[in-house]
């Protein structure tokens, strides 16, 4: 093994992942060179692109090979070499990416990866690095919530979380940080309801609970972040809402919209200041990330990495990529 | 004619709109008695009344004969009589009704109408009846953009307002109060589009027309207030606006919601703050309602009222029950 070459993991076509040897690349002006400590799979894109399913509805088809290191995205580490330009970090340092570059260019999922500096955020290194290494879905979440509190107060409300994968488990921390009245957790996994009680839902049913009250009943729920996407959960999360949904699972289809006094709030895209909020409330003990990365493992490991995913064995599989 | 008597009309079945003479009522504990000066129409309402079609997809059919003085409820007259515990008003002093009391009670096409007290505002003897008839419709339309106001700034954005009846003529001036850069009006009659613009909307158009650019756009609509209500015409709304659209009129079928970043804002419901909101523009001249009583008429013409609403010859008519 060349001291200049790094480890990476690369899709060559569906269900085919295998660990190639790359040069570790220089950092360019305005980019960073992070050694990975820890990158945490975000289980639809990785499901998606492992299965040949492409991620959003332009797209056609998946194009293998996939980049290099694709599609890790939620990635902490040490600062390893500085490009042209860059002054924010300093070498060693400790950061998480907090906004994914797109999947043209080679990803997280290897020894190190280029980063431009903009897309990083320093992290304290007394933080272990399942708390820090999923910023960037903490920041697509903060996002939402930031814009569900610009546009309504969240506290005091009776609040819902549709869907607990990683997204709905930061979602439900995040509406308590808040300062809502209780937040009750809806997913027909019954091992992702109770983590959803231990990270402070009051209560978590599977849809269709009889305990769940329709929109305007009493005791239903004045505000749900929906984080399923598919149609029937939001048209469910809907009709047992009273006053706001937002959206923030990826739309695939349409939705409808049939009840005249609701508001829907759409996803208002990314964005540095919703990062700072999460790493925020992560710092202040108020949102715990490493419930989610519920295994360990290295890359080596991908394949029984996604099947974790897709049997929901795993909310999250952390890999590590220095682990041997 | 009795001294005790009053003109009132009656719709007893399909297009069939009669004056019947009724006793003047006493009012009850909490009634006011409001002599009539002017009602304007509200179309949606007078058209599927007199048509025989009912005004919500719950409704089966509607009850004819039709309570009398009914489906007028956009009201402002003088205070003949107090009820037992009234005491906001004295007799003479002028008032217009904000909330529509529903209508299985007696209505406002009529000489004289008794109102609950809490319903009821005082406004300026000085200004025209035209003025402040409509004061409910500007109340409605002022909870809605209260709650656009609330959830997102309007000052300075690109604003829509689809459909340009009455609603969309009362919101386009509440937008450009609420500062925004300007208004554009869309409706597919002409004289309406021009009447838009006289009211201060920079441009008005068709839909359709090519000057409106698809949402995401440069130039594109950031905030849109519906006032159409039929799925195509939302659908339309909804693709040409980036931001926020805010459903205002009566939703009577299910809409699509197809765009992940779009924010839908629901009908708030009815309030008193919204119709001092109304009141308060209204007397600082920047809600003209006059210009859309197009026609004034005595209750005798409601057949020709309809008419001239079915036709858009009015945008609204005003009955004036003392006119000979």
């Amino acid at each position: 093994m060349s001291l200049n070459t790094m480890k990476a993991l690369q899709i060559v076509g569906e269900r085919q992942a295998q660990i190639v040897r790359l040069p570790i690349p220089e950092p360019g002006p305005g980019q960073v060179l992070v050694k990975v400590t820890a990158v945490t799979t975000c289980p639809q894109w990785d499901l998606h692109i492992y299965y040949g399913k492409p991620m959003f509805t332009h797209q056609a088809s998946v194009p293998f090979p996939y980049p290099a290191g694709q599609p890790g995205h939620e990635m902490t580490g040490t600062v390893a070499k500085l490009g042209d330009g860059c002054s924010r970090f300093r070498i060693g340092q400790t950061v998480s990416a907090w906004k994914d570059p797109g999947h043209s260019e080679p990803g997280c999922y290897a020894e190190y990866v280029l980063i431009r500096e903009p897309f990083l955020l320093a992290v304290p290194e007394t933080l272990h690095f399942t708390q820090v290494a999923s910023l960037e879905l903490a920041m697509c979440v903060g996002a939402s919530v930031m814009k569900l509190k610009q546009m309504t107060p969240i506290a005091g409300k009776e609040c819902a979380v549709n869907g607990l994968g990683p997204a709905g488990l930061i979602a439900l921390q995040m509406l308590l940080a808040e300062g809502a009245a209780r937040v009750t957790g809806i997913d027909p996994n019954p091992e992702r309801r109770e983590l959803a009680q231990q990270l402070g839902a009051e209560r978590a049913y599977a849809p269709g609970a009889e305990e769940i009250v329709p929109r305007g009943g009493e005791g239903a729920f004045e505000i749900a972040i929906d984080c399923v996407g598919y149609a029937d959960a939001v048209r469910y999360i809907m009709d047992h809402t009273t006053e706001t949904v937002a959206l923030f699972a990826v739309q695939r289809e349409d939705y409808v919209l049939n009840h005249k006094s609701l508001t829907v709030i759409g996803y208002p895209g990314h964005h540095r200041e919703a990062a700072e909020y999460a790493l925020g409330l992560i710092t202040d003990g108020k949102l715990k990330l490493a419930p989610l990365a519920t295994v360990q493992l290295p890359l080596e490991q991908y394949d029984r990495a996604v099947e974790l995913l897709r049997s929901q064995q795993a909310v999250k599989v952390c890999f590590v990529p220095g682990m041997r």
